[in-house]
């Protein structure tokens, strides 16, 4: 296992000629001797030679990567982003390379400078839910490196976005739950920094009043992250109000499925007292009794889409005019949760 | 966003002094000027010069990164390995490089030859459901490159490697449905590849052995993957026997969730007239009605102590004389789908 890699010095000096001349057989340069040729390529397979890409890379000043920042991976939301992403990028040159921010504004920043130093040709990003200053997406523009943002808007920032139209989902569901009869509509919302929890509160609020619901300050909670018991304490306040709700419409499926456990847990039955509604449709969601209704995302397009803009950049250098920004639109998927 | 990176001679030429002299003012050379130095390192962090880390790998011919080579990481199992990769390689010097196989032995070679070439420092591996030769994780290790092994085996490799007691895990599961009074245990298989499937099944055979209890060769079905949908039609297959199970041991718990759906499609009680036993304990695994019994796995802490024996062998890099194996001990988690 501590054998180094062999190089083209060693076959050089393995054969008794110069190292140049190895590089020349090995691209079966026309001026040599084809029993050079064919004893430098011997050799090479033998020794089972491998070019080295980081000295080409250094050559042409790109690193034939794509670097990937996301909060996290453990959610099925940005792991199927990441297959999208990677089943585009599989098929050119490049590889990924995929970077966890861990919802940590620090860490993102340490990630764009080490992707920086390493070369990188281009990033896919979605920011942290800690991020709201993005001059270090910008140092990476700066740096001739094009920036494709996806899921979680960076307000400002002046790049290609891929995005999914939180606020019509939202929107959509709440309307959806008014239409069913719901009279006292609640939200766990996510954290305050993403952009994703603004523009569903707002298809929330504005779902309300479109249909003259009153807008109760109480029936607002925000939690603090995204997974299950995340959304355990913030169900439990809003079902202990004077003024319980009828309905949730719940940030994302885990938080949705953490109120539909502390319902059950008070003996409220579901749908019929307490109508829930999650954001995401997780491969799991249709496995819960009951069925959760939520809003589908197009999880793999995102990827597959956020990809193939940062491709074409990398291709057509030079025609990188203006940004694209492609708005995805969330469909309802109705099951059983709700009334 | 079309501006190129700042390099030294761009600094230099700007100066009007040499490219050898901004390198030397950057690293605070004694033998130049102050004032010099001052111009260079003010010019430098003006324009944001960020030193050329591939230089500086193809000099020390290493990468910085570790490669993760992992079949998918839409299931929390691992999305969670990589975590607890990633919270420990994060506090190093180096990088890691998330690449998928998608459960193919085409593409794992592909991307084994990519890492390779990329000077990749050392690889963490779970193999691929088809991948049942090793050759090219040796042409890493013939490479210099140490290779750690997680969850998944390459029997006949040697390398380092960081497994879960899956017999163990199995047999105790099968053990307690026995003990409970269950007299006809199916069991719903992985992919008959992996190794972990092998062990799984043996631990099961074992435990009905043991226990003087009966095989029943049309009580073993092998899945085809590993999502909810892969394990439909297998549970149906089951119910639908002349001689129905009263208990199944799934090989994972998506697979065990879809054999509860189609037992509850039935009119099956749960755990009354069937019990169901899946492996991995996922985060919504509790949450499921009924809540799911299975096998718990300490996937966070497998990453961490993959990424740590790498870690060491790229610190040490003469100490490394024999190959570490750990098999991390799995738990039994009893909640409500079995007696």
């Amino acid at each position: 296992m501590k054998k180094n890699r062999v190089t083209i010095t060693d076959i050089a000096r393995e054969l008794n000629i110069s190292p140049s001349t190895v590089s020349r057989a090995l691209k079966d340069h026309p001026a040599l001797k084809r029993e050079t040729k064919d004893a430098v390529k011997a050799l090479a397979e033998k020794w089972d030679y491998q070019p080295n890409l980081l000295a080409l890379s250094l050559l042409n000043r790109k690193s034939n990567t794509i670097g990937v920042i996301v909060p996290e991976i453990t959610s099925h939301f940005f792991s199927a982003i990441i297959t999208g992403i990677q089943d585009v990028v599989g098929k050119s040159d490049y590889n990924i390379m995929i970077c966890l921010s861990n919802e940590s504004y620090e860490e993102e920043l340490i990630l764009v400078k080490k992707l920086l130093n390493m070369q990188i040709d281009g990033v896919l990003v979605s920011p942290s839910s800690e991020t709201d200053d993005f001059d270090h997406f910008r140092k990476l523009q700066k740096n001739g490196i094009p920036v494709v943002v996806f899921d979680r808007d960076c307000p400002g920032l002046e790049a290609d976005k891929v995005l999914v139209d939180d606020y019509s989902g939202a929107f959509q569901a709440v309307e959806y739950l008014i239409d069913r009869g719901c009279k006292n509509i609640a939200h766990l919302g996510g954290p305050l920094n993403l952009s994703t929890t603004g523009h569903r509160l707002n298809g929330y609020l504005d779902a309300l009043r479109k249909n003259n619901m009153p807008i109760r300050r109480e029936h607002i909670v925000h939690v603090p992250g995204f997974s299950h018991k995340d959304g355990i304490k913030p169900a439990k306040k809003l079902f202990q109000l004077d003024n319980p709700p009828d309905a949730i419409f719940a940030m994302n499926d885990n938080i949705a499925i953490s109120a539909m456990h502390v319902a059950k847990k008070m003996g409220l039955k579901i749908p019929e007292e307490i109508s829930i509604l999650g954001f995401d449709d997780e491969p799991h969601s249709s496995f819960f009794t009951p069925t959760l209704s939520t809003v589908w995302q197009p999880v793999y397009s995102i990827g597959m889409l956020s990809a193939r803009i940062l491709l074409s950049h990398l291709k057509n250098k030079d025609n990188q005019l203006k940004f694209r920004k492609e708005i995805f639109k969330p469909e309802l998927v109705i099951r059983n949760s709700s009334k």
